[in-house]
């Protein structure tokens, strides 16, 4: 299942890089070239438990911040509920909350472990609620119909999505006569902001947050554009040295091979692509995105980064040259296959839902300088500005997220307004770069591990292979939420 | 000038009450019956050193929370800034900022002298920013189009108020290139609870924010519907049991008269009324909001509670019956006039806008148990919604408030999460109970005086007349306001 979470991270990213090189390459480009498709998530679901899941459908307000007519439309959005270990209301028992993001709440449940692995600890309900847009929470009867154009498109943003949260959490609360409980956020990456972000915005629904791998400091300038990458290549260069020189002299052997007259299909052959390569970016762009995923979920046991650099620096293949190399380490990481790179797929809800998402609010300037194992590539914002309005007719609005959410100063601004929120990261995690990595305040708290990667805290617990460190981290996060209820109690008790 | 406040804020608290009163009276009730329009607010500020001021106006985004193409629609929103005193950018001098409300900046300029008061004292810029759909600051081309129909009027409203405030603070401090000075913002009433509600949702714009008789409890059920006319009767029993008793007894003698064949011409004729009577209700309703504005406004030195009972009890009226008392509190209430009551007025655009407000997201729930000095009348919400939605074609979202701002279990929720917010109150001020009259933490601080009425703290200050109470009250506001500073200065030094 972790696998699967991995596949859903990395589209995350996926479609963040590909939308952060719009502006350097042609415009279709935006949309993922190659994601796979999850197989079968209410399978993997239906190992976990599910009989303990209930479903439901809040009758959701398309447009809380506005009052024509047709912000009042509604739509149905799902929403999951576990109550078997829950202590109930006369204990005034906690609520733990996940943020669903950008994708169908069926993956989050078969690859989110941190609630139901702290269910019976807590005594808690556990409440599961899907991003709208996505799954089975789409406005205006059907995906397409949503996504069509710029009015029925405009809806789809963090502000209304965590105005979504908050009502759904009142009437869950209500439903179950659970004002007084607690109620702790959790996300991840994007659902991880969200979860931060609905603390800052809504203490009165949440006591406190957990945003694991949440880059919320990855807006305007507040991290260097060459964050990411710059963490992708620490990753190689402490994996092995020799993988990091073979990768860096990679981009020019594929450029110098195809400008050679029959080079693509020379370059085809040679990875075994699936298609015959259109151009050299496509095999480049790829590469990239593997080396970046295989950095941002370098998970235990098999560390993917591990993978790759021992396929590269141990092929043993006769002609032993660079790009050989580099062919061995795609095959060791992606398997035994028939054909790599450009298999046909079709575009995922994740892929189109998160393209229009950086290209409207959730604009995370990714660039490279001349330090990274990659080629130079500056995030050059007039130009994804433009590319964006071509492709939707608006443009990005890329102040907005530090406008409505902050992020400048804010260690200077925390440490005094606040309370209640863990940022949690991996250092091997490139996104890390972006994410809060010191505590600002007593109860706004960082808690990161060096050789943790996106999203791991978070994920089903392995309770036989997972690492001391990963362990311990999870304890520590457990730890700080308690002390939060236990307050919270307190506080409660003298009030009554 | 006060008086234009005085005006002003009675105008706040007539449409409210007319709004409240909505579910109980017939529909046409909810517009103002009687506003006086303000008399060249422009001549009373250019006796208050206009030369430093100067207007600008910003483009503003006409929908923050929607990406559609219609959201990108601009308009032109003023504000004013006085930097005179002005400490400067490389000193990091404060910002104090003046939150427009339901009315023109011009009345705002011309009554609230909070900020020019005080402007020497913290070497502050001054900021007064006009809130969208008053004043000059309108979409759409002109009034009539902004509130013509539903798809103009639904970007009014508070959440998108604020988010304008925070576009244009950051761009006058960044204009200024006065990206670390402390920003202290700053409101009366409905500005107040904006201001309040500010400092919450945008800390990382705002360090403090002093909110001036701000009934940000005043919604759902937290404060009782009664809290209101409560108070109001407690004004006038604290001047004159006589003058609460006339009252008390008036209500039933109107009606009395009322019901008699000629019963109207005879209470025109007694209130000299300057055109006849349609019913009763129409003396009855602005004899209710005079007694209440009386209170609201219960201001120093003249005090008009007790100017109103010295003329009921002090009737020296040859009839000397209950209601020839009620006309000699009126007359000395309202001065030598030809006629009154029901004199020909327009609709102001604070009635207009307000009246909207109200009935989409400001829903107030005041009404009258047995209690008071009036007769009864409770709040019924499904009227009200009912008729709202008769009268603008959506229902209001009386919930939205507490969804989106929060208020319930304030302390529970606010003891442990955020600062620096000053609410301050007067206890005559009807509306002082859904006030914060309790210190929520040690940053989260009330601050209110016994014989305080609506706003008082933030008027202009009368240096000759001022009661020693009213001068030690803002001296206290003052001080708390610069200890926020003074520790935002130690941390921003620390931090570089």
């Amino acid at each position: 299942m972790s696998q699967t979470l991995l596949f859903q991270w990395f589209l995350f990213f996926f479609i963040l890089l590909t939308s952060a090189t719009a502006a350097r390459v042609n415009i279709p480009r935006l949309s993922p070239t190659g994601p796979r498709i999850i197989e079968n998530p209410s399978e993997i679901l239906s190992e976990l438990a599910s009989d303990d899941l209930e479903t439901f459908f809040y009758n959701q307000t398309l447009d809380h911040f506005n009052y024509q007519p047709e912000s009042y439309t509604t739509f149905e959005q799902r929403y999951v509920i576990n109550s078997k270990n829950w202590g109930g209301a006369n204990a005034n028992a906690p609520i733990l909350v996940y943020f669903g993001a950008e994708e169908s709440l069926d993956n989050d449940l078969a690859a989110v472990g941190f609630l139901s692995d702290n269910a019976v600890r807590f005594n808690a309900l556990l409440l599961y609620i899907e991003h709208r847009y996505y799954g089975k929470s789409i406005p205006f009867g059907s995906r397409e119909e949503a996504l069509k154009n710029g009015s029925t498109r405009g809806y789809f943003n963090s502000a209304q999505a965590i105005a979504d949260y908050a009502e759904i959490i009142l009437h869950v609360k209500k439903s179950f006569r659970a004002e007084n409980s607690p109620v702790i956020v959790i996300g991840g990456s994007y659902g991880g902001m969200l979860a931060s972000w609905f603390r800052l915005k809504y203490p009165h629904i949440a006591l406190g947050a957990l945003a694991s791998s949440a880059p919320v400091l990855y807006f305007d300038d507040i991290t260097p554009q060459d964050g990411y990458y710059s963490i992708v290549t620490k990753d190689f260069r402490e994996a092995s040295e020799t993988c990091l020189q073979t990768i860096q002299k990679s981009w020019g052997e594929i450029d110098e091979i195809a400008s050679k007259p029959n080079g693509l299909s020379i370059l085809s052959k040679k990875f075994k692509t699936c298609k015959p390569l259109a151009d050299s970016d496509e095999l480049k762009n790829y590469l990239d995105s593997m080396y970046s995923s295989a950095a941002q979920y370098n998970k235990p046991p098999t560390y993917p980064v591990n993978i790759i650099c021992r396929g590269i620096d141990g092929s043993s293949d006769t002609e032993n040259d660079t790009l050989s190399k580099i062919v061995a380490g795609l095959f060791a990481y992606k398997g035994d296959r028939s054909c790599y790179i450009n298999a046909a797929t079709n575009v995922s809800e994740t892929g189109e839902g998160w393209r229009w998402q950086t290209c409207s609010e959730m604009v995370i300037p990714i660039g490279r300088g001349n330090d990274t194992m990659f080629p130079p590539d500056p995030f050059d914002l007039e130009s994804y500005i433009q590319d964006c309005k071509n492709l939707y007719g608006v443009p990005p609005r890329p102040h907005w997220v530090t406008t409505y959410y902050g992020g400048h100063s804010i260690k200077l601004i925390l440490q005094r307004f606040g309370s209640n929120i863990i940022f949690s990261n991996g250092l091997k995690d490139p996104y890390s770069s972006g994410g809060v990595l010191e505590n600002l305040s007593d109860t706004i708290t960082a808690v990161h591990t060096v050789n943790g990667s996106h999203c791991l805290d978070i994920l089903y617990a392995d309770k036989t292979a997972d690492p001391e460190w990963l362990v311990s981290q999870r304890e520590v996060e457990i730890k700080i939420i308690e002390s939060w209820i236990n307050n919270y109690y307190d506080d409660l008790s003298k009030q009554q």
